[in-house]
Protein backbone atom coordinates (compact mmCIF):
# COMPACT_ATOMS: atom_id res chain seq x y z
CA UNK A 1 0.00 0.00 0.00
CA UNK A 2 0.53 3.75 -0.33
CA UNK A 3 -0.24 5.45 2.62
CA UNK A 4 -0.21 9.10 3.49
CA UNK A 5 -1.85 12.09 5.00
CA UNK A 6 -3.43 14.84 3.45
CA UNK A 7 -5.60 17.93 3.99
CA UNK A 8 -9.23 18.20 2.02
CA UNK A 9 -11.21 21.59 2.93
CA UNK A 10 -9.15 22.74 5.51
CA UNK A 11 -9.51 18.83 7.46
CA UNK A 12 -6.97 16.35 7.96
CA UNK A 13 -6.88 13.06 7.40
CA UNK A 14 -4.69 10.03 6.20
CA UNK A 15 -5.46 7.61 3.01
CA UNK A 16 -4.06 5.58 0.55
CA UNK A 17 -3.03 6.22 -2.98
CA UNK A 18 -5.15 3.74 -5.57
CA UNK A 19 -5.58 4.34 -9.14
CA UNK A 20 -4.03 8.34 -9.23
CA UNK A 21 -6.95 8.68 -6.99
CA UNK A 22 -6.73 9.34 -2.56
CA UNK A 23 -9.02 6.79 -0.73
CA UNK A 24 -9.54 8.46 2.41
CA UNK A 25 -8.77 5.95 4.92
CA UNK A 26 -9.87 8.50 7.90
CA UNK A 27 -13.52 8.34 7.17
CA UNK A 28 -14.04 4.91 6.85
CA UNK A 29 -11.66 3.63 9.72
CA UNK A 30 -12.40 6.13 12.42
CA UNK A 31 -11.04 4.20 15.12
CA UNK A 32 -7.31 5.62 13.89
CA UNK A 33 -7.37 8.71 14.07
CA UNK A 34 -4.26 9.33 12.02
CA UNK A 35 -1.48 7.30 9.78
CA UNK A 36 0.76 7.44 13.32
CA UNK A 37 -2.04 5.92 15.44
CA UNK A 38 -2.70 3.48 12.23
CA UNK A 39 0.73 2.10 12.44
CA UNK A 40 0.95 1.81 15.96
CA UNK A 41 -2.13 -0.25 16.43
CA UNK A 42 -0.59 -2.10 13.49
CA UNK A 43 -3.65 -2.35 11.63
CA UNK A 44 -2.57 -2.24 8.41
CA UNK A 45 -4.54 -5.48 7.38
CA UNK A 46 -7.66 -3.08 8.20
CA UNK A 47 -6.65 -0.78 5.77
CA UNK A 48 -6.26 -3.79 3.23
CA UNK A 49 -9.69 -4.73 3.71
CA UNK A 50 -10.98 -1.04 3.17
CA UNK A 51 -9.29 -0.53 0.32
CA UNK A 52 -10.57 -3.73 -1.51
CA UNK A 53 -13.70 -2.31 -2.14
CA UNK A 54 -12.62 1.43 -2.03
CA UNK A 55 -12.70 3.72 -4.99
CA UNK A 56 -10.84 6.82 -4.97
CA UNK A 57 -12.57 9.75 -2.95
CA UNK A 58 -10.09 12.87 -4.44
CA UNK A 59 -8.17 12.78 -7.58
CA UNK A 60 -4.43 13.67 -5.96
CA UNK A 61 -4.56 17.36 -7.27
CA UNK A 62 -7.42 18.09 -5.52
CA UNK A 63 -6.31 17.33 -1.91
CA UNK A 64 -3.19 18.93 0.07
CA UNK A 65 -0.60 16.27 0.90
CA UNK A 66 0.95 16.75 4.29
CA UNK A 67 4.00 15.23 5.84
CA UNK A 68 3.74 11.14 5.47
CA UNK A 69 3.50 11.44 9.23
CA UNK A 70 2.98 15.03 10.08
CA UNK A 71 3.68 14.39 13.87
CA UNK A 72 6.01 11.90 15.05
CA UNK A 73 7.86 11.73 18.29
CA UNK A 74 11.12 11.59 16.95
CA UNK A 75 13.00 12.33 13.52
CA UNK A 76 16.53 10.92 13.76
CA UNK A 77 18.73 12.25 10.97
CA UNK A 78 21.65 10.26 10.09
CA UNK A 79 24.85 12.30 8.70
CA UNK A 80 27.23 10.86 6.50
CA UNK A 81 26.13 7.79 5.75
CA UNK A 82 27.22 7.23 1.85
CA UNK A 83 31.34 7.44 1.33
CA UNK A 84 31.39 9.80 -1.47
CA UNK A 85 29.62 12.45 0.64
CA UNK A 86 32.10 11.84 3.00
CA UNK A 87 34.85 12.25 0.99
CA UNK A 88 32.96 15.82 -0.25
CA UNK A 89 32.75 17.27 2.78
CA UNK A 90 36.11 16.27 3.77
CA UNK A 91 35.30 14.44 7.23
CA UNK A 92 36.23 11.26 8.59
CA UNK A 93 34.12 8.15 8.33
CA UNK A 94 33.16 7.19 12.06
CA UNK A 95 32.60 3.51 13.70
CA UNK A 96 29.03 5.13 14.99
CA UNK A 97 26.64 7.60 12.31
CA UNK A 98 26.82 10.57 13.15
CA UNK A 99 23.01 11.44 14.22
CA UNK A 100 21.03 14.80 14.30
CA UNK A 101 17.63 15.75 15.06
CA UNK A 102 14.68 17.89 12.89
CA UNK A 103 11.89 18.59 14.92
CA UNK A 104 8.67 17.86 13.03
CA UNK A 105 7.31 21.39 12.61
CA UNK A 106 9.82 21.80 9.84
CA UNK A 107 8.36 19.33 7.76
CA UNK A 108 6.16 19.83 4.69
CA UNK A 109 4.50 17.45 2.21
CA UNK A 110 4.52 16.66 -1.42
CA UNK A 111 4.15 19.78 -3.57
CA UNK A 112 4.14 22.41 -1.05
CA UNK A 113 7.32 24.95 -1.07
CA UNK A 114 10.21 24.59 0.41
CA UNK A 115 11.24 27.87 1.66
CA UNK A 116 14.35 30.26 1.82
CA UNK A 117 14.48 32.38 4.77
CA UNK A 118 15.30 35.86 5.01
CA UNK A 119 18.09 34.50 7.08
CA UNK A 120 19.81 32.95 4.74
CA UNK A 121 20.38 32.18 0.67
CA UNK A 122 22.65 28.96 1.42
CA UNK A 123 19.63 26.78 1.24
CA UNK A 124 21.12 22.92 -0.40
CA UNK A 125 18.85 19.65 -0.50
CA UNK A 126 19.81 16.29 0.33
CA UNK A 127 17.80 13.25 -1.04
CA UNK A 128 17.06 11.00 1.21
CA UNK A 129 15.28 7.64 1.67
CA UNK A 130 12.73 7.88 5.16
CA UNK A 131 12.44 4.58 7.41
CA UNK A 132 9.30 4.67 8.99
CA UNK A 133 9.24 2.82 12.32
CA UNK A 134 6.18 0.57 12.78
CA UNK A 135 6.42 -2.02 15.49
CA UNK A 136 8.53 0.34 18.58
CA UNK A 137 11.29 -1.20 20.62
CA UNK A 138 14.80 -1.00 22.78
CA UNK A 139 17.97 -2.85 21.84
CA UNK A 140 16.71 -4.45 18.49
CA UNK A 141 18.68 -6.26 17.09
CA UNK A 142 20.00 -6.14 13.55
CA UNK A 143 18.68 -9.60 12.66
CA UNK A 144 15.28 -8.60 13.61
CA UNK A 145 15.17 -4.87 12.41
CA UNK A 146 13.39 -5.28 9.24
CA UNK A 147 10.42 -6.64 11.31
CA UNK A 148 10.38 -3.19 12.93
CA UNK A 149 9.67 -1.03 9.67
CA UNK A 150 6.33 -0.34 8.56
CA UNK A 151 7.50 1.78 5.21
CA UNK A 152 9.78 3.80 3.10
CA UNK A 153 9.39 7.28 1.32
CA UNK A 154 11.66 10.09 0.20
CA UNK A 155 12.54 13.15 2.16
CA UNK A 156 14.45 16.17 0.97
CA UNK A 157 16.44 17.43 4.28
CA UNK A 158 16.98 20.48 3.10
CA UNK A 159 19.94 22.73 5.01
CA UNK A 160 20.68 25.84 5.42
CA UNK A 161 24.60 25.48 5.15
CA UNK A 162 25.86 28.64 6.70
CA UNK A 163 23.98 28.90 9.90
CA UNK A 164 24.99 24.53 9.71
CA UNK A 165 28.02 24.94 9.66
CA UNK A 166 28.71 27.72 11.87
CA UNK A 167 28.97 25.76 15.00
CA UNK A 168 29.69 21.76 15.25
CA UNK A 169 26.55 20.78 15.97
CA UNK A 170 23.85 21.14 12.91
CA UNK A 171 20.58 21.64 14.58
CA UNK A 172 20.08 25.55 13.44
CA UNK A 173 20.86 24.83 9.60
CA UNK A 174 18.18 21.73 9.91
CA UNK A 175 15.15 23.11 11.70
CA UNK A 176 14.32 26.10 9.57
CA UNK A 177 9.96 25.51 8.64
CA UNK A 178 9.24 24.12 5.88
CA UNK A 179 12.38 22.88 4.92
CA UNK A 180 11.83 18.79 5.19
CA UNK A 181 9.59 17.48 2.58
CA UNK A 182 8.74 14.08 2.86
CA UNK A 183 6.51 12.57 0.98
CA UNK A 184 4.65 12.08 -1.75
CA UNK A 185 3.87 8.35 0.23
CA UNK A 186 4.99 5.60 2.28
CA UNK A 187 5.50 2.40 0.68
CA UNK A 188 4.41 -0.31 3.10
CA UNK A 189 6.86 -3.13 3.22
CA UNK A 190 4.94 -5.93 2.02
CA UNK A 191 5.58 -4.40 -1.19
CA UNK A 192 9.10 -3.86 -0.26
CA UNK A 193 10.96 -7.00 1.56
CA UNK A 194 13.93 -6.69 3.79
CA UNK A 195 16.89 -5.87 2.15
CA UNK A 196 15.27 -4.38 -1.04
CA UNK A 197 17.82 -2.37 -3.19
CA UNK A 198 16.42 0.92 -3.52
CA UNK A 199 17.96 3.55 -5.75
CA UNK A 200 17.78 7.53 -4.57
CA UNK A 201 17.77 10.23 -7.12
CA UNK A 202 18.31 13.98 -6.36
CA UNK A 203 17.21 16.24 -9.51
CA UNK A 204 17.16 20.11 -9.50
CA UNK A 205 15.47 21.68 -12.22
CA UNK A 206 15.29 18.55 -14.13
CA UNK A 207 19.49 17.73 -13.57
CA UNK A 208 20.47 14.49 -11.90
CA UNK A 209 22.28 15.98 -8.83
CA UNK A 210 22.80 13.06 -7.14
CA UNK A 211 22.48 9.22 -7.09
CA UNK A 212 22.97 6.13 -4.83
CA UNK A 213 21.76 2.68 -4.12
CA UNK A 214 21.10 1.55 -0.79
CA UNK A 215 24.05 -1.21 -0.94
CA UNK A 216 26.34 2.06 -0.67
CA UNK A 217 25.22 2.93 3.05
CA UNK A 218 27.94 3.41 5.19
CA UNK A 219 25.86 2.08 7.84
CA UNK A 220 23.30 -0.44 6.55
CA UNK A 221 19.20 0.41 7.61
CA UNK A 222 19.13 -2.73 9.79
CA UNK A 223 22.55 -1.22 11.29
CA UNK A 224 20.82 1.77 11.89
CA UNK A 225 17.82 0.86 13.29
CA UNK A 226 19.95 -1.26 15.79
CA UNK A 227 22.06 1.48 16.90
CA UNK A 228 19.34 4.08 17.59
CA UNK A 229 17.54 1.78 19.23
CA UNK A 230 20.27 1.77 21.61
CA UNK A 231 20.27 4.88 23.02
CA UNK A 232 16.56 5.83 22.49
CA UNK A 233 13.31 3.79 22.82
CA UNK A 234 11.89 3.73 18.62
CA UNK A 235 8.08 4.09 18.86
CA UNK A 236 5.33 3.46 15.92
CA UNK A 237 5.78 6.52 13.11
CA UNK A 238 9.32 7.00 14.15
CA UNK A 239 11.20 8.48 10.95
CA UNK A 240 14.90 7.89 10.54
CA UNK A 241 16.03 9.80 7.97
CA UNK A 242 18.98 7.73 6.18
CA UNK A 243 21.50 9.89 5.07
CA UNK A 244 22.63 11.58 1.97
CA UNK A 245 25.13 10.53 -0.52
CA UNK A 246 27.68 12.90 -2.67
CA UNK A 247 26.42 15.75 -5.02
CA UNK A 248 25.37 18.54 -2.39
CA UNK A 249 25.34 22.16 -3.62
CA UNK A 250 27.14 23.60 -0.71
CA UNK A 251 30.04 21.03 -1.44
CA UNK A 252 30.37 22.32 -5.05
CA UNK A 253 32.58 24.27 -6.38
CA UNK A 254 31.37 27.47 -6.63
CA UNK A 255 28.55 25.90 -4.47
CA UNK A 256 25.40 26.23 -5.77
CA UNK A 257 22.53 26.58 -3.66
CA UNK A 258 18.41 26.71 -4.53
CA UNK A 259 16.67 29.68 -4.90
CA UNK A 260 13.23 30.95 -5.71
CA UNK A 261 11.87 29.67 -8.57
CA UNK A 262 13.69 26.11 -8.43
CA UNK A 263 11.87 22.71 -8.59
CA UNK A 264 13.71 20.12 -6.75
CA UNK A 265 12.95 16.40 -6.69
CA UNK A 266 13.88 13.46 -4.63
CA UNK A 267 12.97 9.74 -6.41
CA UNK A 268 13.26 6.50 -4.49
CA UNK A 269 12.10 3.66 -6.77
CA UNK A 270 9.04 1.58 -5.20
CA UNK A 271 8.10 4.47 -4.05
CA UNK A 272 7.86 7.69 -6.04
CA UNK A 273 8.64 11.30 -6.45
CA UNK A 274 8.86 13.80 -4.13
CA UNK A 275 8.44 17.45 -5.44
CA UNK A 276 9.07 20.81 -3.69
CA UNK A 277 8.50 24.26 -5.38
CA UNK A 278 11.23 26.41 -4.07
CA UNK A 279 9.81 30.11 -2.40
CA UNK A 280 11.50 32.75 -0.76
CA UNK A 281 9.84 33.56 2.27
CA UNK A 282 7.77 36.46 2.76
CA UNK A 283 8.24 37.92 6.36
CA UNK B 1 4.94 29.78 42.49
CA UNK B 2 6.83 26.57 42.11
CA UNK B 3 5.04 24.21 39.48
CA UNK B 4 5.61 20.60 38.89
CA UNK B 5 4.69 17.62 37.34
CA UNK B 6 4.18 14.37 40.05
CA UNK B 7 2.51 10.97 40.17
CA UNK B 8 0.64 9.75 43.03
CA UNK B 9 -1.26 6.18 42.71
CA UNK B 10 0.35 5.54 39.61
CA UNK B 11 -2.18 8.29 38.48
CA UNK B 12 -0.18 11.60 36.64
CA UNK B 13 -1.13 15.31 37.91
CA UNK B 14 0.43 18.79 38.54
CA UNK B 15 0.64 20.94 41.26
CA UNK B 16 2.30 23.84 43.21
CA UNK B 17 4.66 23.51 46.55
CA UNK B 18 3.28 25.36 49.48
CA UNK B 19 4.81 24.44 52.54
CA UNK B 20 6.57 21.87 51.78
CA UNK B 21 3.54 19.77 50.55
CA UNK B 22 2.14 20.11 47.55
CA UNK B 23 -0.95 21.50 46.40
CA UNK B 24 -2.85 18.74 43.54
CA UNK B 25 -3.53 21.86 41.07
CA UNK B 26 -4.92 19.05 38.30
CA UNK B 27 -7.44 17.98 40.55
CA UNK B 28 -8.50 22.04 41.25
CA UNK B 29 -8.37 23.00 37.84
CA UNK B 30 -9.38 20.17 35.53
CA UNK B 31 -9.80 22.21 32.23
CA UNK B 32 -6.09 22.09 32.45
CA UNK B 33 -4.86 18.56 31.62
CA UNK B 34 -1.19 18.93 32.77
CA UNK B 35 1.36 21.96 33.50
CA UNK B 36 2.42 21.99 29.54
CA UNK B 37 -1.52 22.84 28.95
CA UNK B 38 -1.45 25.24 32.11
CA UNK B 39 1.55 27.22 30.42
CA UNK B 40 0.04 27.24 26.95
CA UNK B 41 -3.25 28.75 28.13
CA UNK B 42 -1.16 31.23 30.01
CA UNK B 43 -3.73 29.96 33.58
CA UNK B 44 -0.87 30.80 35.82
CA UNK B 45 -3.48 33.45 37.53
CA UNK B 46 -5.98 30.21 37.84
CA UNK B 47 -3.14 28.94 39.62
CA UNK B 48 -2.80 31.60 41.82
CA UNK B 49 -6.43 32.08 43.03
CA UNK B 50 -6.69 27.80 43.33
CA UNK B 51 -3.69 28.23 45.66
CA UNK B 52 -5.20 30.85 47.69
CA UNK B 53 -7.01 28.90 49.70
CA UNK B 54 -5.70 25.59 49.39
CA UNK B 55 -3.79 23.25 51.77
CA UNK B 56 -0.98 20.60 50.31
CA UNK B 57 -2.91 17.57 49.45
CA UNK B 58 0.73 15.53 49.77
CA UNK B 59 3.64 15.20 51.84
CA UNK B 60 6.67 15.87 48.96
CA UNK B 61 8.32 12.67 49.57
CA UNK B 62 4.77 10.79 49.40
CA UNK B 63 4.81 11.42 45.57
CA UNK B 64 6.84 10.19 42.87
CA UNK B 65 7.84 14.15 40.72
CA UNK B 66 8.09 13.99 37.14
CA UNK B 67 10.46 16.35 34.88
CA UNK B 68 8.61 19.45 35.24
CA UNK B 69 7.55 19.14 31.91
CA UNK B 70 7.46 15.42 30.94
CA UNK B 71 6.22 16.25 27.30
CA UNK B 72 7.71 19.12 25.95
CA UNK B 73 7.11 19.75 21.63
CA UNK B 74 11.13 20.58 21.83
CA UNK B 75 13.66 20.10 24.33
CA UNK B 76 17.00 23.00 23.09
CA UNK B 77 20.23 22.18 25.08
CA UNK B 78 22.69 24.82 24.81
CA UNK B 79 26.68 23.65 24.54
CA UNK B 80 29.36 25.44 25.04
CA UNK B 81 28.18 28.35 26.55
CA UNK B 82 30.08 29.48 29.90
CA UNK B 83 33.81 30.08 28.31
CA UNK B 84 35.97 28.01 31.12
CA UNK B 85 33.94 25.09 29.64
CA UNK B 86 34.58 26.32 26.36
CA UNK B 87 38.06 26.52 27.22
CA UNK B 88 38.32 22.63 29.21
CA UNK B 89 36.75 20.97 26.47
CA UNK B 90 39.16 22.56 23.42
CA UNK B 91 36.80 23.59 21.21
CA UNK B 92 36.60 27.36 20.02
CA UNK B 93 33.94 30.01 20.99
CA UNK B 94 31.41 30.67 18.00
CA UNK B 95 29.41 33.37 17.27
CA UNK B 96 25.99 31.26 16.81
CA UNK B 97 25.51 28.97 19.76
CA UNK B 98 26.00 25.05 19.46
CA UNK B 99 22.83 23.17 19.77
CA UNK B 100 21.53 19.70 20.13
CA UNK B 101 18.73 18.29 20.82
CA UNK B 102 17.53 16.28 23.66
CA UNK B 103 14.08 14.00 23.53
CA UNK B 104 11.37 13.86 26.12
CA UNK B 105 11.68 10.24 26.80
CA UNK B 106 15.26 10.60 27.98
CA UNK B 107 14.26 12.54 31.11
CA UNK B 108 13.22 11.87 34.27
CA UNK B 109 12.10 13.74 37.88
CA UNK B 110 13.79 15.14 41.39
CA UNK B 111 15.17 12.09 43.01
CA UNK B 112 14.51 9.64 40.58
CA UNK B 113 17.54 7.57 39.25
CA UNK B 114 19.98 8.26 37.23
CA UNK B 115 20.85 5.66 34.88
CA UNK B 116 24.08 4.47 33.58
CA UNK B 117 23.72 1.82 30.53
CA UNK B 118 25.77 -1.58 30.46
CA UNK B 119 27.26 0.16 26.98
CA UNK B 120 29.06 2.61 28.75
CA UNK B 121 30.66 3.19 32.17
CA UNK B 122 31.23 7.33 30.74
CA UNK B 123 28.32 8.78 32.37
CA UNK B 124 28.56 12.52 33.30
CA UNK B 125 27.11 14.91 35.13
CA UNK B 126 25.84 18.75 33.28
CA UNK B 127 24.49 21.39 35.64
CA UNK B 128 22.44 23.47 34.18
CA UNK B 129 19.84 26.25 34.21
CA UNK B 130 16.51 25.31 32.24
CA UNK B 131 14.34 27.89 31.05
CA UNK B 132 10.91 27.31 30.19
CA UNK B 133 9.31 28.70 26.98
CA UNK B 134 5.34 30.79 27.95
CA UNK B 135 4.22 32.64 25.02
CA UNK B 136 5.24 31.18 22.08
CA UNK B 137 6.88 32.92 19.34
CA UNK B 138 8.77 32.84 15.99
CA UNK B 139 11.79 35.68 15.99
CA UNK B 140 11.55 36.84 18.90
CA UNK B 141 13.11 40.26 19.55
CA UNK B 142 16.00 39.91 22.40
CA UNK B 143 14.42 42.81 24.17
CA UNK B 144 11.22 41.08 24.67
CA UNK B 145 12.62 37.75 25.29
CA UNK B 146 11.87 37.65 28.70
CA UNK B 147 7.97 37.87 28.20
CA UNK B 148 8.15 34.62 26.36
CA UNK B 149 9.72 32.67 29.68
CA UNK B 150 7.31 31.10 31.98
CA UNK B 151 9.49 29.89 34.63
CA UNK B 152 13.34 28.70 35.38
CA UNK B 153 14.38 25.00 36.56
CA UNK B 154 17.31 22.93 37.33
CA UNK B 155 18.62 20.48 34.74
CA UNK B 156 21.23 17.43 34.87
CA UNK B 157 22.33 16.96 31.07
CA UNK B 158 23.78 13.38 31.85
CA UNK B 159 25.51 12.66 28.76
CA UNK B 160 27.31 9.21 27.72
CA UNK B 161 30.88 10.73 26.97
CA UNK B 162 32.47 8.11 25.07
CA UNK B 163 29.25 7.94 22.98
CA UNK B 164 28.62 11.99 22.62
CA UNK B 165 32.44 11.88 21.26
CA UNK B 166 32.17 9.14 18.96
CA UNK B 167 31.02 11.52 15.63
CA UNK B 168 31.04 14.82 15.48
CA UNK B 169 27.10 15.20 16.76
CA UNK B 170 25.97 14.36 20.06
CA UNK B 171 22.74 12.73 19.94
CA UNK B 172 23.97 9.58 20.65
CA UNK B 173 25.44 10.29 23.94
CA UNK B 174 22.54 13.17 24.66
CA UNK B 175 19.76 10.94 24.70
CA UNK B 176 19.81 7.44 27.17
CA UNK B 177 16.82 6.93 29.38
CA UNK B 178 17.04 8.69 32.33
CA UNK B 179 20.02 10.63 31.78
CA UNK B 180 17.69 14.21 31.46
CA UNK B 181 17.14 15.38 35.39
CA UNK B 182 14.74 18.24 35.23
CA UNK B 183 13.24 19.57 38.32
CA UNK B 184 12.43 19.58 41.31
CA UNK B 185 10.02 22.53 40.10
CA UNK B 186 10.27 25.71 38.34
CA UNK B 187 9.81 28.85 39.83
CA UNK B 188 7.59 31.35 37.87
CA UNK B 189 8.63 34.45 36.55
CA UNK B 190 6.92 36.39 39.19
CA UNK B 191 9.57 35.37 41.45
CA UNK B 192 12.33 35.55 38.97
CA UNK B 193 12.50 39.10 37.33
CA UNK B 194 14.04 39.46 33.80
CA UNK B 195 17.73 39.61 33.97
CA UNK B 196 18.18 37.97 37.28
CA UNK B 197 21.18 36.90 38.82
CA UNK B 198 21.23 32.76 39.36
CA UNK B 199 23.45 31.06 40.47
CA UNK B 200 24.38 27.01 39.54
CA UNK B 201 26.45 24.86 41.65
CA UNK B 202 26.65 21.12 40.95
CA UNK B 203 27.51 18.43 43.97
CA UNK B 204 28.84 15.11 43.74
CA UNK B 205 28.83 13.05 46.84
CA UNK B 206 28.07 16.07 48.14
CA UNK B 207 31.40 18.21 47.05
CA UNK B 208 31.40 20.80 44.43
CA UNK B 209 32.24 20.42 40.88
CA UNK B 210 30.78 23.44 38.69
CA UNK B 211 29.81 27.08 39.89
CA UNK B 212 28.82 29.66 37.95
CA UNK B 213 26.04 32.83 37.85
CA UNK B 214 24.11 33.68 34.65
CA UNK B 215 26.44 36.64 33.58
CA UNK B 216 29.08 34.07 32.54
CA UNK B 217 27.24 32.74 29.75
CA UNK B 218 28.36 33.16 26.46
CA UNK B 219 25.28 33.26 25.16
CA UNK B 220 22.76 35.30 27.37
CA UNK B 221 19.45 33.86 27.68
CA UNK B 222 17.31 36.44 25.98
CA UNK B 223 20.05 35.72 23.18
CA UNK B 224 19.09 32.68 23.12
CA UNK B 225 15.75 32.66 22.88
CA UNK B 226 16.14 35.39 19.93
CA UNK B 227 18.34 32.90 18.22
CA UNK B 228 16.32 29.65 18.63
CA UNK B 229 13.32 31.66 17.62
CA UNK B 230 14.56 32.59 14.13
CA UNK B 231 14.91 29.07 13.22
CA UNK B 232 12.09 27.58 14.94
CA UNK B 233 8.77 28.35 16.74
CA UNK B 234 8.74 28.06 20.33
CA UNK B 235 5.24 26.82 21.61
CA UNK B 236 4.50 26.90 25.67
CA UNK B 237 6.54 24.33 27.31
CA UNK B 238 9.63 24.16 25.10
CA UNK B 239 12.37 23.73 27.51
CA UNK B 240 15.51 25.30 26.75
CA UNK B 241 18.78 23.89 28.49
CA UNK B 242 21.26 26.76 28.68
CA UNK B 243 24.80 25.24 28.86
CA UNK B 244 27.17 23.67 31.52
CA UNK B 245 29.75 25.74 33.10
CA UNK B 246 33.35 24.04 33.30
CA UNK B 247 34.25 21.34 36.11
CA UNK B 248 32.60 18.53 33.97
CA UNK B 249 33.81 14.84 35.16
CA UNK B 250 34.60 13.61 31.20
CA UNK B 251 37.81 16.50 31.24
CA UNK B 252 39.11 16.30 34.20
CA UNK B 253 42.66 13.96 33.74
CA UNK B 254 42.16 11.52 35.09
CA UNK B 255 38.34 11.32 33.95
CA UNK B 256 35.72 11.01 36.27
CA UNK B 257 32.41 9.51 35.42
CA UNK B 258 29.10 8.71 37.78
CA UNK B 259 28.83 5.34 38.99
CA UNK B 260 26.17 3.13 40.90
CA UNK B 261 25.55 4.30 44.60
CA UNK B 262 26.61 8.31 43.59
CA UNK B 263 24.56 11.20 44.31
CA UNK B 264 24.60 14.50 42.12
CA UNK B 265 23.18 17.52 43.09
CA UNK B 266 21.90 20.72 40.80
CA UNK B 267 21.22 23.86 42.55
CA UNK B 268 19.90 26.76 41.40
CA UNK B 269 19.00 29.45 43.32
CA UNK B 270 15.54 31.39 43.38
CA UNK B 271 14.51 27.54 42.27
CA UNK B 272 16.17 24.65 44.76
CA UNK B 273 18.15 21.52 44.88
CA UNK B 274 17.40 18.72 42.10
CA UNK B 275 18.77 15.31 42.70
CA UNK B 276 19.66 12.49 41.64
CA UNK B 277 20.63 8.99 42.91
CA UNK B 278 23.07 7.38 40.03
CA UNK B 279 21.92 3.80 39.26
CA UNK B 280 23.31 0.62 37.20
CA UNK B 281 20.81 0.06 34.32
CA UNK B 282 19.42 -3.16 34.70
CA UNK B 283 18.88 -4.91 31.36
Amino acid sequence: MKLTSFEVNGKASWGAVVDGGLVDLGKRLSEFTDLRSLIAADGFANAKAALASAKPDYALDKVRLLPVIPNPDKIICVGLNYADHVVETKREKTEDPALFVRFPNSQMGHLEPMLVPPESSHLDYEGEIAVIIGKGGRRIKEAQAYDHVAGFSCYNDGSIRDLQWATTQWTTGKNFPATGAFGPWMTTTDEVPANSLLTLVTRLNGKEMQRATTDMMVHSIPRLIAFISVFTELVPGDVIVTGTPGGVGGRKNPPLFMKDGDIVEIEVDKVGVLRSPVKAEKV
